[in-house]
């Protein structure tokens, strides 16, 4: 089912976080070997991580980090997935796509389908993404928001394993997802979503500087919020810039349930938190001259030191991390001269 | 398929605009047969419209509405499906399904569980409707939103001829709706959509009154937006009472598509008008004083006076139609007594 030629082939990366062999790249081997991966070791530097034969690679465990962005490593979280977003600063590609090491099914192309045509947040299309084939705007759809905006995010789902809060894995602890839903829909303008960072691609040039996946994991007061933290995030700064978020397609398999009891300890922050965070997330504007996504994200690290610094000093911390986070960014992605 | 016990039995009408013999009732005899119908005979009053046997029916035609209506008659359209919401007014039951004449497939049930179960507003469910057997809340959902609200209106589709306005039918004659996203969603709350009156339930309790679809068809400048003007008021109003609106599942099989030359004469001027229409109803917002969907349908209708009446005076027109409607949903529905 390769195609012939991979799409985006050189404009886009595959961000991989992981703690493991990647030995499930061999059962993908036809979508994942035209791409190149950038690898994010996580945990003990010293451990190798064994990729099969024959990708393109780049690998960094947390002694390059350090050694990359010196005291600005501050910023990327440690013992989290959140450890991921280094991959997507060190990218030098307009897409990233990426996927968690125990998540299994080419979702790549829907992904790209996703990114390459326009989001419609404005006004609600009944037969969800109007640019699907089969499908368009019906009736009563104005014609003046018929052209849409840029999507900057595709946020895709699972199968079998339900991406489940603590609490609800405990209480149920044998539901599955078995309901493929064929359908791509844009999240409208001013609504919030959870984001899920297991099947998530984004147009790096468009979003990238706000996709920061927090401080999260060892030594930090929660986890498992990172990609909750970075949706949040990019929803309003989406929503202020005019640009489109999907969600729907593609599906990916997620095989391995992670452990609730674990899951409860890292979470239970986060879930007092978030009753705060998101009215102050559904009530943040930013300001008119805040016209790039830097700009935008650093207006909104200092509303959330202002506003969610009352919480926990942990939200002080995180706010420095967010304008930490912009500044190796620009670092390492210099203006482009024209 | 008819289940033993029909659900709601005692509780909803089936509310039919026709200008047709209602033959394709016999094909759905087990579904249609355990509930009470409300038919609007459309058009030519002295045309008998011939009702299979053994069907538990009232039928109005436009003389019958003249005659209970007396004046007020004239905020009922005549010649356009928009003649259905007269049946929602003479409705004594707390719920409505109303659907076109050319649409089969037996739609209640999934309707029903729509309106029996809450709507999630204020957040969006990466997963859809939470409700659903196999589904849930997902991770990051705020817990102190996952009571919902309750659920004032199930908005189904249709598969094989999609609801196109006529400048796509005319550019897409062959296009069919054959994509079956099994899936129920929530419109999150600020967000317009264009709800279609083929294939429509709702709470009459909770939304009746505002549940007008206009005046349209016959002597006006108008037509075929009837649905969409109720879809856009009751949107602003379920939104301020704090209601939901659910769309997706169930759907009926549209058969036959209508004239699209035809459909183009009524639409023109909708299609102009819905650019200003949409973003009038887009910041349109109600006082706390409205605390009721009748007060909340008077101070819309006033603001259509002002805001719209300079597009058009037909807008002038249908605001003195949304008051009389108001008025007379009021009479035929008196206040109950404790």
């Amino acid at each position: 089912m390769a195609t012939a030629a991979p799409p985006l082939k050189d404009e886009l990366d595959i961000v991989i976080p992981t703690i493991r062999n990647l030995d499930f790249l061999e059962m993908w081997r036809p979508f994942f070997e035209p791409y190149h991966l950038i690898i994010v070791q996580d945990g003990d530097p010293t451990k190798t991580i064994k990729v099969p034969e024959g990708f393109d690679y780049e690998l960094y465990n947390r002694n390059d980090i350090n050694k990359i962005l010196g005291p600005k490593s501050s910023c990327i979280s440690f013992k989290d997935s959140a450890c991921r977003c280094f991959g997507y600063m060190v990218s030098k590609k307009k897409y990233i796509f990426t996927i968690d090491d125990d998540c299994f099914i080419n979702a790549l192309q829907q992904h790209i389908k996703n990114l390459l045509c326009p989001s419609t947040p404005l006004f609600f299309n009944t037969l969800y993404d109007p640019f699907r084939e089969g499908a368009d705007f019906v009736r009563g759809y104005p014609f003046s928001l018929r052209e849409g905006v840029p999507t900057a995010v595709s946020h895709g789902l699972w199968m079998n394993i339900p991406d489940y809060d603590a609490p609800t894995q405990l209480v149920k602890p044998l539901e599955r997802n078995t309901r493929y839903v064929d359908a791509v829909l844009t999240i409208p303008k001013g609504t919030l979503f959870p984001m899920c960072g297991m099947n998530l691609a984004f147009d790096r040039d468009l979003i990238g500087p706000a996709m920061y996946f927090g401080l999260m994991g060892d030594g930090q007061p929660i986890g498992r919020y990172d990609d909750m933290w970075a949706g949040w995030c990019i929803k309003v700064i989406c929503d202020h810039l005019g640009l489109g978020v999907k969600t729907g397609l593609p599906y990916i398999w997620h095989s391995k349930a992670s452990n609730p009891f674990v899951n409860l300890k890292k979470e239970y922050n986060g879930i007092f938190w978030q009753e705060e965070i998101i009215p102050f997330f559904q009530s943040a504007t930013l300001s008119k001259d805040s016209t790039s996504v830097q700009k935008c994200y650093i207006e909104l690290a200092k509303q959330v030191r202002e506003k969610l610094g009352k919480i926990d000093p942990y939200f002080v911390k995180l706010a420095d991390a967010m304008e930490t986070w912009i500044q190796a960014w620009d670092e390492l992605n210099p203006p482009k001269a024209n």
